[in-house]
């Protein structure tokens, strides 16, 4: 039997990615609308309290293209918590104008590959934040989900364990040579939802997005291995300026 | 012709997700809520008063992420019973505020790979138990449908029997070093439902749900054979929980 | 080239599989769903009137799950009748309850593989009852499609007529042992549906589906051959029963 | 670099296959049905008077099954004459009472395999009357999408122009041997639609498709290269029959 | 590690194809429908005017086929302002008639196999004229999203860069054969969108991007490398002409 490499686990994640129906916006009182853009500001104050108390993570974003206009991704210590903030975002009046596109649950990992012999990570204050981060302000988010191929010769899972890290290695060095440019979140979903893992992207420039996965196609880890879900890209917003992005 | 393994089979089984269609439920009046909330308690006991008397199995789920909202696990005797419990909810108010998400079908199955010889499991108590199964108590719950690869070279169904058996005890193997923490219910969907098998697991801390999904892919007999469906993961309830957790 | 298996085509085959809108059924007035229930009730009579009168098929099925709820299985000389007995159930006011779950064309089928020589069918009375058929009176009803795979080393259709007879053969087998269990029709849609072949299982205990299904997953026609569409179980009803089922 | 057959294109084709609202059409009153088929009686005449003056091909049916109810064919000498046809379908009442169920844009092709040298096909009336044909008036029709298949050593476009034209004969063979049974039209759709040719058969009898196709099935050009799309099945009709059809 | 080639990018692309609610059109009164075609002439203009002074790229089309009806492509110097431009059309009236048919989200690409050494891309006008382009006026349009395959032996990113960029040379070969007859823009989405390019095909005549798209189908680069995503063809209109197609 072949060694899974050890994973630490920090907080859950939801990625809650929306439609506007904007028929119905549009056909509502400007009272209502006021009145649910109002209640979006609640919960969206709420949930950012959770990151300036370092009790979870909160980001909403508008989405390009017309197959999503919102993203909120959450962060909590539980999943229950996790359940919790779905549901206080869907008592809004808000959330009665959206439509659901995408859903993602997965909890932020750290993988072992490179990890350094002898560190307690539960003592690791940088571990330990890295586990349960603030979400990146930068202008820009990308998410997609992903697999690591089985298929015949292409087999992540049956690959020794020296193999995966000399891999995993290499890619790395990509994702280093961009240090500064993109910030990664990666969260472990096996067992939890319909891909292996999820990826959240953060950066000032969308074109970033573009030339780090691209440059870690052509490396074997990815090319031979990576099984890639839908890519949602959008910009960073809050509840005053997607007022102005809504306003009819 | 290769030879298929001796399956015994117990309870029939649905797993009914669904989702809450959030604005119906809230243009309601406060009272039709009120009554759908009644009635959903009411089939609640009544299906839970299956597993009291040992003649079904029961529980209920509320879900993570927005693909789903709620989960009704049902164990019967026979097709017919399951078919008259889904009925049974559709009657209610309450299920007029959902919609479907997924759909299971299927029956509680241990599968011959790893048999004790000389056991009459018509009169084992422990077998019997465990083909109608009162469900675990636990927190939390994940379920994901599963089929055993026929592709190329990796063709599960034309290994001996031999070879199947030996990757079966060493999948075993891992299941059992997560005893105490997860208690999975294995069910057969082969000409049941689109899948081979359903997995549920039980456990009272969702990582655990990744660590051993995780571990298990590592291993050949998932590596190389286990192609999944959709996971969907989510927390133990009951109507008076769920009635916090839609209060609007 | 290689050489097709010469088939004989009887009837031609629907099934119309539907759910039920509960909340337009629960919504409607009880005289509304009692007309509506009366008007079922007179196509379910005259649909079975084609099976005594030996010039059509019919069944209907409650169907297990939360993806389907009934199947109407229909058998018609031609397809312009088929068409036409699609056309009188959608007329009723009980069509206007139900949605399209899944669709399946196709003709009955007897293929050559095994066919005795010398044998004139078209006077072989129990050939043409076979494709002219009754459908069997069983309690449960299990229906899925199927391809013969044509992938790489596994193609079927590259296959001598001898090495596919062979295998059919082998398959029959465990068919023949299943003999006063299950009950199977099968149909062609090659150029009729979007699958190459209908199996339409009938037995009196759903376990014989998994049982039978499963053990066939191991020969090599279904092993390395087989593609498997969605699957479908339920149980015979008539229309006193099903509305007792939907009784409000 | 291998070489592509050259090919002929004449007038260009769409597949609108719809599903009838049964639940509106019984809702609405008489005098708005029978302006809708009144309307459609309209069109239906309009269409068929290009193909009478020859400046295009049209037919309706009526389709098997319920994931279709109707399709019309149009045949238009421009891409912007054949949108210009849907519009007009869509500005009827009876358009309203239809879904989309499936769509197909091609363009009629004859591909250059079996072509003879030196025939002017420019000034070949059968060749001409080929790429701008009337449809057959047969009982019933059929229509499937396809590709020719670029998998591992299964990759047509890798083939020489020798081997494929080899393979095209052995397939007209078959094709031929059903002259008088089956009338073919192929219209390509590289570029225009989302598989790489349409077939659209015509016969008076539908066991004649599923042997053709079966037949082909076998052959090489199929067995390892074909890729098949839905297939729809279904009968000619006019309006007043179509009237019948729905009537309530 | 293999590597990846550079690439320049230019304008962020938004291809919003929608289909039209021919009933919601037709219910409505012809005030509503003025109102709402005045409403998308004056954002059309207003897409125009970026065109004119050279600040984006914008053009409107009808489609052929009932799976879309319209085509918005813009392309702005951010993803913010191409999100502006989302939400600037679904402000309008004329946007409430529309429904999502499918949405791409990508940025102008020039690959730089075939790049000339030397030359200083930020101050070469010619490049950039092609990164911030003008759409063409031709007639009609195709768009199609498509990757590089990464299957067994058929894996781009596996090629040194030397084989990527022979093929690309033989692909560019086909491409300019075709001259003057077809213009293409190329985008690049890796990180942005589901697939890894959208290509925008632009001609006087239809049929040619049948020829292009089939003969480039026998290059290495597409027989082996190539996987295509939905195709979608039409005319390039304008309010005025849009609303005579709409007229009811």
């Amino acid at each position: 039997m072949n060694e899974a490499v050890a994973t630490l686990e920090g907080w859950y994640v939801s990625h809650d990615i929306r439609t506007l129906d904007w028929q119905a916006w549009k056909s509502t009182t400007a009272v209502e609308r006021a009145k649910a853009l109002d209640e979006l500001a609640a919960v969206h104050t709420a949930f950012s309290n959770y990151e300036v108390q370092k009790s979870g993570g909160y980001g909403l974003y508008v989405m390009a293209g017309n197959k999503a206009d919102f993203m909120w991704i959450q962060l909590r210590p539980t999943l229950e918590e996790l359940i919790a903030a779905k549901h206080e975002l869907n008592r809004t009046r808000f959330a009665d104008f959206t439509r659901p596109a995408y859903s993602y649950v997965s909890v932020v990992e750290l993988s072992g590959y490179l990890a350094k012999p002898g560190v307690d990570v539960s003592q690791d204050p940088y571990v330990q934040g890295r586990l349960k981060p603030a979400l990146p302000k930068t202008q820009n988010v990308c998410f997609y989900p992903m697999n690591k191929r089985r298929e015949g010769n292409d087999n992540w899972y049956m690959l020794s364990m020296d193999e995966r890290r000399e891999m995993m290695r290499s890619h790395g060095m990509i994702g280093r040579s961009y240090a500064g440019r993109v910030t990664q979140i990666i969260t472990g979903s096996v067992g939890l939802d319909d891909w292996e893992w999820g990826v959240t992207l953060y950066a000032d420039d969308p074109v970033v997005f573009k030339k780090l996965v691209y440059e870690m196609r052509f490396d074997e880890a990815s090319a031979r291995f990576g099984e890639f879900g839908p890519f949602y890209v959008g910009s960073r917003t809050d509840v005053s300026a997607l007022g102005e992005w809504l306003h009819v």
